[in-house]
């Protein structure tokens, strides 16, 4: 019989935590056991894994004892704090939050991408950014083919990616506001029913947000690539769920709007979606639920030498976080890497 | 006594018609007299201009008989037919549809950028599409000091643009998936409510959107210089009102961000709405109801030589569309040119 392994989901009653949990039980992880953990405040919480009840626990230094993998999605505080304990205690971590990203010895892994540096792994691998991912499963078929010299990219990203409770805020003030009353704002600092909020994260000096240079830096990290240049603008959008992209692409070979569609018909986790003369382009709707990143409305940028602009569309709390982070751990698994180096 | 005008309005009772029956009063436009035209079907409807009644007409051949200057915003097909009987009947019109727009002896002006263009008209002058208007306006001051060669846009476009009945689906959809029902489509091709849309208006041969091409050429038309490269990606979001732009500009000279603030700052019709440390940029619930343009997040982009990346809003029915045309009347009544070159 193959191996299976003891499984923790810190920040199990999360949006991203949730859906670790179905993704475990859709794609039949070896889990032998189960844990969730959370804050004291849903310790004792029921949930649900494959139909049967796990009750969470609360994360504590000792939660990791008898662990071999966890799967953290419980804010960057929290992976600061106990992502070095876990590991301590054996338990190699996949961590969802931005606090292990930019460390040089932490793998940071797309599986369509950079599949092998997992092998480095010293206990901690980082999940990236959700809107870096789907941005970079479409570039990197692109970028072997024809070398991407600079991206100008544009987001309209969900609030699930901010949580369960932004959600939350999107319906009541949408709600609110169809009954002509004043919508009230706690999770963003200003409205985002029929709004657009140019800011996700907080601001750096530089005038950039944190979330426009996670994309810059971490899209070099995970391609490997240090001489690609990014500039992002972040958007918050009154969409529940799936981020949307408007990329432009510079190359530095020439690359045609055909060859760049039959490369990424080909890709793995990519999904073409591009008939606009039957008005057929991704959209959140279509992509929430689903694994794959859609890219659709590829055409050629004439503004540039070689240069294309693209629309791609993913579920950001699937492919752009609890999907990519069980992709990671499935790679531990076929490659015996559940186990943290001495 | 200065000199007073019959104005008609066409499309009068559309969202962009209403709001040119009130910028008109606003601004105590010398309104000798206000005809509103319609289609049959409106026909007979009281409107509101001034708080006293006006009753809208059906829009005919003989409509404009008398009438000194007609703003139009009735649709392109409306436009085509019926601007060149205006103009036979000694009518100057201001057009708000894009039927006029690229034709070389028809003037396209945004007041702040391109005032002296109403001089050559031969009574048909177009005002141009909203998503470029609010573009241009910004792109102005920037381009005399350091000249732009290549603009790299996404558009964030409220439905508003599209008409009240896109404003009231948005709104039915909205109502419909709160309360857990099916949304009715009726006025774009798939749901807008809680979704983003890459489409506005329809598929070009090259993969690109007429709205998108508009883009492209109006901005080259405006600003009088055909160097200037536009790559535009147009998405509709589920907004009501405010159209909103992720602009990514290169320049052939350096151009600092004080130096670009500086500029936007004294630059007519435009608000310089940029402190991220306190959160403060330009959103469309702000800009909705507001004359000028609003651009905030001006940063430098380090990925091309002098670049620079912005944020900017407007309201689409009002600077994107019924406030220009008033503007491009003020202008005519300021150059005494309310008649058609013989």
């Amino acid at each position: 019989m193959s191996k299976e392994y003891r499984v923790a989901v810190a920040g199990a009653t999360g949006a991203v935590g949730r859906a670790m949990r179905s993704i475990l039980a859709e794609r039949d992880f070896p889990v032998k056991e189960l844990v969730a953990l959370a804050t004291a405040k849903s310790a004792g919480m029921h949930l649900d894994y494959r139909g049967e009840e796990v009750i969470c626990q609360e994360l504590t230094p000792e939660s990791f004892r008898g662990i071999d993998l966890a799967l953290f999605s419980a804010g960057g505080g929290t992976s600061l704090k106990y992502a070095p304990m876990a590991r301590e205690a054996g338990c190699v971590v996949v961590d969802n939050s931005s606090a292990w990203r930019m460390e040089p010895d932490v793998p940071l892994v797309v599986p369509e991408v950079n599949p092998d540096d997992v092998n480095w792994h010293k206990g901690i691998i980082a999940n990236p950014n959700c809107s870096t991912i789907q941005m970079v499963v479409v570039m990197k078929p692109l970028h072997d083919e024809a070398k991407i010299t600079r991206v100008v990219v544009s987001t309209y990203q969900a609030v699930s990616g901010t949580g369960a409770k932004a959600i939350n805020e999107l319906m009541q003030q949408t709600g609110r506001l169809l009954a002509g009353d004043a919508p009230e704002i706690n999770v963003y600092p200003h409205q985002i029913a029929f709004n657009c909020l140019p800011q996700i994260d907080v601001f750096l000096e530089d005038g950039y947000t944190k979330e426009e240079q996670k994309m810059v830096d971490e899209t070099k990290k995970i391609m490997g690539d240090n001489s690609i240049a990014v500039s992002a603008t972040c958007v918050r959008v009154p969409v529940q769920n799936g981020h949307s992209e408007a990329i432009n692409l510079q190359f530095a070979r020439p690359l045609s709007v055909e060859r760049a569609r039959e490369l990424l018909a080909e890709a793995p986790g990519v999904k073409v979606v591009d008939d606009p003369a039957n008005k057929v382009y991704p959209m959140p709707i279509e992509a929430s639920g689903q694994d794959d990143t859609y890219v659709g409305r590829i055409r050629r940028d004439p503004t540039a030498e070689n240069a294309l602009n693209l629309w791609v569309v993913a579920d950001n709390l699937r492919k752009g976080a609890a999907l990519n982070a069980v992709q990671i751990a499935e790679l531990l698994v076929q490659r015996d890497l559940i186990r943290v180096p001495r």
